[in-house]
């Protein structure tokens, strides 16, 4: 399986991996290299007290980016679909604040000139994958891109997705493995570890970790980080809101501001001792 | 479970179904009554000679409705990725020379006003359906659109996906199921006529079915299209290529000219017995 | 694929199929001819009067065997695991009162001989599949076999266990679909049609589907029993219980009486259709 | 889906977690405790000499326990399928010889005596999770279990497969995650060490994982096997094979004797850190 593999990445500009890393450096924070980076903050950005509260506890605990979403892909029309610019403003603005470079999730291509400009990385969630089109857009910007795994999609279609983006001269490539959809009910989806540590095989793409979307539960973000950091993820994008009970999407999967800071002290040794540091 | 489903979707516009179906009419072509239409042609316009030989010959064997791709969504940014406004245009043409409505996949927004000039009705393919801002977007045209599901969506998100689409005040949608994503490998994927049954329990929307893309396999296409029409499908969308062998996509698949009309000549007994008519 | 499947199977027992169909003959009922048998009766066989109604009902609507179960595999230990030997005997006693052919599903190699004196045609369920030292067993018998599909089998892995059967001599197997695990909720299995449809391109064996199990919803038994047969299965295999909200198994799923009646009156026209019966 | 696994398993004998632990101890080897035992050797008994040495040298790198399958549940029937009695006895002979518990799977009742006889631990594997007799038998004897995950268990149907055993009056089982079926073909299963976290919250039953099997890939054990002692794994269950390329089984996911030792060297300090010991 491992030849097919390599095979079939081989005339691939995603290919390389073990030892041939890619660095993608965004401000103060690197992929792909002795720093593990960790992303904290809302699922999505809901006021400013908020955010600014959630982006100064993370911040304190080790976290180097600030998340937040102003533009949420919900799976019913009459879902709360975020703040739209005004979120990304006030993401923008704590960013500032507190001196950490921020990602958001862009949804539709009309937003890019936005999202270019208020945030550090654009991330396209998993639902969007597959959209080639918008795909193709950023493989034409100057920006660094965020590319989860689509819900139930093969290594091999992740791959080529973000060959999609460096096909386009965007060589500032981050994959994020989510988690895909299996008939598990008591987790939200099944977070695939061997697809990290495949991908480090066989690709030089920094691949970073959802923990949060890929448990939806939140006593096992923790349990699943450390997992993640011991099978070579380059990063981890955790959801953290000071009231989760309260959040307006995916408060089951939140940890407090205290949790993540009991999972920062506990990432730190083991970074260590894989001969890496999260801050 | 029937229950579960009957309450999730009570609240919504998509809600219905069992002798309350609505009818998405396309000129002469009406979906979701007694006529279970038959769209017929290519995976993708390769050339006019070509398109329009499939055209008169699926034409001739019962299809109502003209498709082909203009836009492809690949897995691989190297493959052929469609030949774009120019084969709309000539789609549109061989549609006019036929006296055929044509219906081809919209992958992208900025697409959106020559699709609807070319045009009868727009396809949201599966990669596709989880694409929110699209769908919202042809919530606000007035043209039927065709509304794939999701590779492994459920069906509860299919039919909120298409909700995205009536709550903007479109309400010519037909749902088309094309198999979902399963661990067989015989098959491409696993064509879910369970998916259309219900469906036709818990919505007023047509539903048709792609049994091209739901087998992956030719010699399933016909045995398939039958199934579909006993599950209650309202429709049927099918490739056929004149020379599968040389296809620039999905040949493995496609039905030659001649397969079609066999196939044909079985659906049309089949139909009058479910009291319903091909034609 | 169908190549490959071809290839993978051509030095196969299981290897045939399209008009070289086996039979299988048990009393006046054959599987794999013009006949499509009707398999109907209870989950489990819960009391005699229960089953002797039941019994009654389906075979003056046709159905042509009985079944019942006697040994229930169950996923929760606490939950009704069947009567067992007195079950077995209450199911020969019905099925000689109304001359009809019984079958019943053997969990345990130890009540083999139970089974074999009461029943008429042995199951093996679908969490069984892979129970190879229980198939080789089956081998060494003079008795037919229906062989389920099991919960996330491929196709390859269901042909191979019917080879477990066939390589040891006994060439009396049918197969049959009952569903596969998806991350679909709103019903308990996803029927794979495709599965039936390429096994009769495979396969020389009679391919009978279980529409109760492969969809878990009452509503949707009949619209899935024409689709079975449209899309060439030799036989179904249907719950029926007289008072499903009481059943102590699989109520949610069973017809009643009058529905399976009703279904039988759909299936006729039909299978004449295809040129079958379902008597 | 936290509360609802805690609410659903409460009344079970598996229920408990996080800090009530039960342990189960095989002559000097305790899991559920401090100690991370490493389970390692061949998939298959193949000759004495292969085996010894195999045993020599794992135990040499700090295995604890030697496995070798003397029954092995194959696809095919045409397949290797093991040597039996004389693999026991192999395996007895060469566990005495090391001074090393062994473990084997069972696959049928029958030979339970003389499992019983030549070993430690037994093993019910993944095809037979689902087999609620040999389960059931199980319950009754005075002999350690390890049950693997079914091939596309749920985790609810993994703990009531333990149950079955428990309920018996056997208290001395050990769950064993194994990898689930996907759709992902470059990877033989995908792990999952969500479940491994989230049985370990939900039961106090010792979890083992097992990374060969988990992944199909032998270069994807060591980044797994790291990831799952710090997803909280109680053990490992390792392939091991002196000459992969020539293995009667399962080669391609076997370590060396060579790969294992270095494995070994990475896991001892991951499991000081987290305060447990491989040895």
């Amino acid at each position: 399986m491992i030849n097919t593999a390599l095979q079939k990445t081989a005339s691939m500009l995603v290919a390389g991996g073990d030892g041939q890393l890619s660095r993608v450096t965004v401000r103060n924070v690197c992929f792909g290299g002795e720093q593990v980076p960790v992303i904290a903050g809302p699922c999505a950005i809901e006021n400013e007290e908020c955010l600014r509260e959630t982006a100064f506890k993370v911040r304190a605990a080790g976290a180097v980016m600030l998340r937040g979403g102003a533009y949420k892909p919900r799976t019913s029309p009459y879902s709360f679909q975020g703040h739209g610019i005004k979120g990304l403003e006030c993401l923008a603005r704590i960013g500032e604040e507190m001196n950490m470079p921020v990602i958001t999730e862009l949804m539709d291509a009309e937003d890019l000139p936005a999202v270019m400009e208020h945030t550090d990385i654009i991330q396209v969630g998993a639902r969007n994958m597959y959209n080639y089109s918008l795909l193709r857009k950023l493989g034409k910007i100057n920006k660094a891109v965020v590319l989860k795994r689509g819900i139930s999609a093969t290594i091999e279609e992740w791959l080529l997705a973000a060959e999609y983006i460096l096909a386009g001269g965007n060589r500032e490539v981050i994959l994020c493995e989510r988690g895909i959809r299996s008939a598990e009910t008591w987790t939200r989806n099944t977070l695939d570890l061997n697809a990290v540590a495949l991908v480090k095989q066989l690709s030089h793409l920094p691949v970073i970790v959802d923990p949060s979307h890929g448990t939806g539960v939140r006593s096992l973000v923790a349990p699943m980080s450390m997992a993640a950091l011991a099978a070579g993820a380059d990063g981890l994008l955790i959801e953290v809101h000071p009231h989760p009970e309260n959040a307006l999407s995916d408060g089951e999967q939140s940890l407090t501001p205290k949790g993540f800071s009991q999972l920062m002290r506990q990432l730190e040794p083991l970074a260590a001792l894989l001969g890496r540091r999260v801050r």
